[in-house]
């Protein structure tokens, strides 16, 4: 019985890596596509989404398989939890990779705005985040969790300065409205790809230390 | 045994509602308050959403509990399925809210840009599909849940009528980039909001029926 339980665990952190992995790959893909003014990356981002939404559902529907048929106590079931609540932040980090993907296409229809010098450094930083919580999960390391949760201020300060700037070249330029607006429609989800990745990381540091620090960061 | 587990379920049921009346709450006040132009109501709206963090912990840890002691089956464990699921929803809502108050405290220090036409509309179907979300949950109607789901569109639709209305006044006018920029703000987290309902209308779906529809509208 305990080993059954024990393979279909594993089955579902497998399944799960995977997703991660499939939502790492569209981020990659999406920042790539707006670097080098190739379409195609953004394409196969779109294309990947609908793997990562059934992912979402068999992973589902493998945690609640497990809760109704083999009754798991005290760190598998806090395991399933965080999963669940996983899934959906990875599936909306994808539904943000999608957009990302669809605003660079219309951007690489136009001359560039300015070098794209602060979008790129942001970026950077989120698929950091995202694969630090993902390896935080893998590795149970609570440490490396908390480490994410902390890196999120810093993308929020990122973020106000990218708006700040592009709201100067619309006022400065209406011809760059567009252009900016799509900008600043990348650099939001890249943002909201950070809070995702901060509530994954608080979900492995409830899986593995048992404590719940949503909205209490300063005395995690 | 079955006695206290349904007091349990009950408990959290009541906490739920709670805490949809809340984000409801929030979502009214922050459109009053463009309306009014009165910044009480944003003001209120940002206290108010500690009350639903506090609220989404409370439930989650409620959820486990009695997943770790009760061992609920059936519909039962979708119940509490459900419930983890749509307390992260309702806790964005309110975050989605948060966003609106303070966008809303900063267009009413500066002449209103047009009269809020649409953007009351877009409030008053986002607000529905909220309560309809709720309303669905507490009566178990599938029916009315997925009505919820089916109006995601219009509010799609709706969101980027008003994008495009909003580009054009700042392509014109470069004074009215910053006030456009924060009404585009305000359709976003509203549009956001719709998606939310949308999902707490599918968790809704999945609970009563035992079918997760998520990602395949068409065939639902």
């Amino acid at each position: 019985m305990e080993r059954h339980l024990d393979q279909e665990l594993d089955r579902i952190r497998q399944r799960l890596l995977r997703m991660g992995g499939l939502v790492e790959g569209m981020l990659a893909g999406a920042m790539q596509s707006l670097i080098d003014r190739d379409t195609t990356h953004a394409e196969a981002v779109v294309r990947a989404d609908s793997d990562v939404d059934t992912l979402e559902k068999e992973i589902d529907e493998g945690c609640y398989s497990v809760l109704a048929l083999q009754q798991p106590t005290a760190g598998d079931l806090r395991f399933l939890v965080a999963v669940m609540k996983m899934t959906s932040d990875l599936e909306r980090m994808g539904d943000s990779a999608v957009n990302i993907a669809q605003a660079v296409e219309v951007l690489n229809q136009e001359p560039p705005l300015k070098p794209y010098i602060d979008l790129p450094r942001l970026a950077q930083i989120v698929g950091q985040m995202v694969r630090d919580s993902l390896d935080s999960f893998v590795q149970r390391d609570s440490t490396k969790a908390l480490a994410v949760c902390r890196r999120d201020d810093q993308v929020d300060g990122l973020y106000k300065q990218l708006f700040r700037e592009l709201v100067s070249f619309m006022i400065e330029d209406p011809k760059t409205v567009t252009r900016a607006l799509h900008l600043l429609l990348v650099a939001r989800n890249f943002e909201r790809i950070a809070d995702h990745a901060t509530n994954v990381a608080e979900d492995v540091i409830y899986y593995v230390e048992g404590r719940d620090i949503r909205h209490s960061r300063a005395e995690a």
